[in-house]
């Protein structure tokens, strides 16, 4: 890291750059650079612009560039390898990592349009946004593993396609992965039956079984998929409802009960003194 | 105020302005009215009918238009400045200015297309619907972020759509705002493949890619902007009932200990009883 | 009612007559009925079938619809006016009703296709179905109010979409209907685009507005719809399990306040007899 | 049994083989074979790697299938006739039955894509899979009868459709069953419109009543399954954590009741010795 970072080093302290790095000044600025850059990609789809302006949409891109670079440096040198821990930083890493490429090499369009993946950035430096990805991240596990389910049942209706309709209807499962498509095509139910269903059935009246029966399974699959989430996000909330309702409850009734008890102790206490007046008249004479 | 609604105040007070624009029978009257101009306004599009009864068609259009306006002026005046308090009342008399600017200038067939929008008067003066319209805009800000995040979403899958195929197939991804419009009708699912990604995949086999990976996204995040709008609805009236069942069983408890105490204190002044008998006891002899 | 079923009252008690109706045996036997008439009226269908038996399926349907009118005027003999404070009778009676017109005169294809509505008898001779469409029915006024701003929303787009693009597509919104059928198949998110929207749009850039903004709010309005629904069922259910649950925790609180009574009890005999021995003591010597 | 497995019985223990066949290594090697030859079969579809492997893929198959069969016969043996009482088992043994048929016989197409039906296999032996698809069908019950009444508004749309429209448009509505498909297409909303009705309704405007009341039914019952899923599980996990609240409220009371019974009965033993002491009392003199 030292040498790495070598020449910032000699006058400025880790602790320093961790505090610029994490100014709110710093983050809002590079909020800014993340939208102004997003926008002159944008603009770049226009060949208007880029034929007026070009040159200088491309400088300020670059400049760009090397700031988001330099943040990158600047912060791998202010937390050394724990930068490496968190995952935000390494697809902040990567997504910075992809966009450096067209702009050092060759202009592929592939390459350049990646470039537009910056705009990424912005999941991981507005704080309300990284919520919502990680909300929306969050959901994913508990629907795991209705998902392989999914791709079992794929799987199976792609090679009983392919096997049945491949010879008659090449364009829609001529191949595995052809087949494939073509059922997530049927799953979003579009064009099923007036472009697919139809045509087959047309030449093979049984295939109707199959188009039926697949929709039924996917969707019904696929709905279970959401009801998972809402019925798991919708638990979650209603037992710490029903915790924070049982707690109050708790609370409330040994207070109630704290003033019951106040009031036995004071009768035990008379009760002793009761007790103690009866004694001495005893031993009294 | 005074000088714009001058040859009123001379005869009529405030108060008596407000009463009458309040009065059950004057807002069934505007309703009944914004019913009839809507009902109008639909007649005015065939043609047989405006051949005939166009003349008389037009002529109530007016003067539906003139107590429109004069029901607004008659607001301002009773309730003056906060009459511009209320969001409601700007939304009123935005609508009536558009639908009063092609009943002035020329009969542009845009800005007379426009009058129907009186009919959204009907969103204002009935509160049941008012209640709803405010429900569903009460929703709004739960979904905000994930707006923004779609809007993203939109703009980097338009950008490098249009990187990506703008050459092969402009009709679809010629432009970024004809990109977006692409992608808007891919999310509705609306002849995603068979209209838009096939031909496209018949060129570019990793196409595919794209479109697959843009419906998952997009439909995800869609799907958790329905989910959030059901979670919070919920969540809200199941607080709503645990703090009523709370309140109830809290209510319960505390009148059972009232009866425990009432024991207890009984109990007490027994005791108090027996010590001063006891006391006198002593101290006799 | 007398005059109009006289004969039969000279024989039969009402009573009886009502036992009849009621019993399993003559309601199995009712279903039996509707089905194999509902399955013969599919028959029909078929030109074989009719060829080879109809004139047997037609005297079996005659039969069978003499019995569903007896049914009626035995129903009607039996619980007199108030057979018709039913809306379940009401209804039978109009589907039997609507079916024997048919039956009667003329025999026009689109009367005899209504006789197949006998078949909706069975949602009201199996208990369960008329469950669910008795909770079906139940959820419908919760959403009254959404609907009728469906309709103003749908009303104000057709007369926008009528004026702006009759002339250039009459095919889809060249009349108030014909627009709001259009608006329809928009919502249903049919061909919107590829069908109709597209070619609009490549005469008029600016009308891709007005379909995305029909869309999200037409879409975002039925969701509402749906989330009603939803929203009220579980909260009925919610509401009915807290009471529950409140009143097990009331009778709990209860009976275990009984315990703790029960000993202060005891401990109140207890001093009396103190308090007792004590007075004696004291008026002894 | 022991006649069927004989050879085996001689030398070793049912409960030996039971032992071998639920040993986790053993399920693990199964797993590991159903993905295998799921893959294999995947395989099959490409024409390149048939030419190249086909001869070691079909081997591989066979000896995949033997073991298979091996394990039904193990299985047979260490369980007995209780084998057949698991839903499990008897899906698994039809599983393996199905694709033993085209690996013994002809090799028809339509028979040897059922071989991948073997995947199905991963659903019993992944107990993941397992508890997600008895979850899918423990919700099938509550939607039972809606479905019945689903079924009845398609076969009553169906006749009414067939008797309408089957001269004017055989392709769609021809016969029963076509109608039924049809009908099937419409409720997924695909091409209905520009597809199937705006034909039709070319013809006989009327029909646009048919087709958007279908639609309304038909989705609107569609919804309700899918609200029924939702409440019911909703409903089941909201009653447990309702009980689960319940019990540690009752509990709680219920230790904090204890503690004050301890106070009393400490009080009562008070109590009892000043009794006695007051009658020592009253005896002495």
């Amino acid at each position: 890291m030292i040498y790495f970072c070598g020449p910032l080093s000699y006058n400025m302290k880790q602790s320093t750059i961790k505090r610029f790095v994490e100014h709110p000044f710093t983050q809002r600025f590079i909020i800014f650079l993340i939208i102004l850059n997003s926008i002159l990609i944008g603009l770049e789809t226009s060949p208007v612009y880029m034929e007026h302006f070009g040159f200088y949409i491309d400088q300020i891109d670059k400049i760009i560039l090397f700031i988001f670079v330099a943040e990158i440096f600047l912060k791998l040198y202010a937390y050394g390898w724990r930068f490496f821990g968190s995952a935000w930083n390494l697809f902040d890493s990567a997504v910075i990592l992809v966009s450096v490429i067209p702009s050092i090499g060759a202009s592929f369009t592939v390459l350049r349009a990646l470039r537009i993946l910056r705009t990424l950035r912005l999941l991981n430096n507005i704080p309300k946004l990284k919520i919502i990805i990680e909300s929306l991240l969050h959901a994913i596990p508990s629907i795991g593993w209705i998902a392989v389910l999914l791709t079992i049942i794929f799987y199976i209706f792609a090679v009983i396609g392919n096997n049945l309709f491949a010879t008659a209807h090449p364009e829609y499962f001529g191949s595995l992965t052809g087949s494939l498509f073509t059922l997530f095509q049927i799953m979003t139910l579009e064009s099923w039956s007036s472009g697919i269903a139809r045509p087959i059935i047309g030449e093979m009246p049984f295939a109707s079984i199959y188009f039926v029966i697949f929709i039924l399974i996917a969707t019904y699959t696929t709905l279970n998929i959401f009801i998972a989430i809402v019925v798991n996000t919708m638990n979650e909330l209603h037992r710490a409802g029903l915790n924070e309702e049982e707690e109050h409850i708790k609370k409330f009734v040994h207070s109630e009960h704290e003033r019951l008890n106040n009031q036995i102790a004071d009768m035990k206490s008379e009760l002793s003194e009761i007790k103690e007046l009866l004694k001495q008249q005893t031993a009294k004479p």
